[in-house]
């Protein structure tokens, strides 16, 4: 996969300190661009955001001695009302939590800190099952505007026993307002369960047999 | 002022451990109703992001002895490069690290950490500079989108030796993005000291005086 490749390159720079990918599709999401594709920066610092995930998920393992992201897969395939699909590599689920309207993870089931580190069966199972998610939004959600961004570990650190890389996809449905500005807070009027079920419900039925159609009796187009 | 009424009428309920006050105005900025209005949303929790400006104020004040704000305050009003506009209890500063081009802070000159404890003057002298600030941004900017939240102490809390309350505006001309999100860290392709500038030089002048407009020989419109 041609991020890994740059990562791997990039790596060798001992100036960066975090890499981040990420895609931003359509007017609301920011996108700068009108042909639809995704950036990769180096950064020389580990970002904020990056830094509070890595910190909490370094918390949640000194108390439970477990990965946050292995539990969460592991209760959310359990319990499945928020699950939405799953390949043989990911789970894909609506979080507990999300921020926005239809908020989806999809998270690598093998524990892995580093997107760059993931093995093959990992590379060839993430473009399919992302791609089909995106398709899924735009068959329930009409072609929105969303941003996706790869979570992954800071390079250099030791967070191989308690972060795990995953994907992240934000539909940009509501505005960000002086709310959440003044709060950091956000207002989300749909329930991840719920989002969860259009979504699931928006798999791609498998083609019908031909005699199947004829037998239904209608009329051609 | 409608807003102090509120407060210290809800300050009496101990549910709540926050007040915030802010306005959406314009799409951009996620504005619900088409007439301008303001919100005051009373919270049963601290913030995420107050919490991060208290903890903030609080470790400089430890550090160096002195309000953080206050330290802005007398070095923006030495340096002036930063510094768009002043009244007897107000100054109003381009931040040194804006998240947003044309970003506004209008501080108190008078250490308060409370804005529902601030006095007369401060209140007597906040809307005049708030509008004029708002009308600045019109001209400069052909009525853009902005919010505006008041950053004030958290209720029962001891902030008053270093926290100071006061009114943050973003205009909303940038779109949060992927980086942004991912981050934590924000674009911002405008310096302070030339939003700055943009904004002092759009004070309104006063009046022309009859005679002047006279003697410049001026065709009628």
């Amino acid at each position: 996969m041609a991020y890994r490749d740059r990562i791997l390159d990039l790596r060798k720079d001992r100036r960066f300190k975090y890499i981040l990918i990420f895609k931003n599709h359509g007017e609301a999401a920011g996108a700068s661009l009108e042909h639809t594709h995704s950036q990769l920066i180096a950064l020389p610092v580990v970002p904020k955001r990056v830094r509070e995930e890595v910190d909490g998920a370094r918390a949640h393992y000194n108390f439970k001695e477990r990965c946050i992201f292995c539990d969460i897969i592991r209760q959310e395939t359990e319990k499945s009302a928020r699950l939405i699909a799953e390949n043989q590599a990911f789970a894909v689920l609506a979080p507990f939590a999300p921020r926005f309207p239809f908020e989806i993870w999809i998270i690598p089931k093998m524990h892995q800190c580093a997107f760059e580190e993931s093995q093959k069966p990992e590379f060839e199972q993430l473009a399919p099952i992302l791609k089909d998610m995106l398709s899924r939004l735009d068959r329930v959600l009409e072609w929105p505007a969303y941003n996706y961004i790869i979570h992954t570990a800071p390079i250099g650190e030791s967070t191989e026993d308690y972060y795990h890389w995953h994907l992240e996809i934000m539909p940009k449905l509501t505005k960000v307002a002086g709310f959440e500005w003044g709060t950091g807070f956000y207002i989300n009027p749909t329930p991840p369960e719920e989002s969860a079920k259009f979504l699931r419900e928006a798999a791609q039925p498998p083609a019908a047999p031909t005699d199947a159609l004829q037998k239904g009796g209608l009329e051609p187009a």
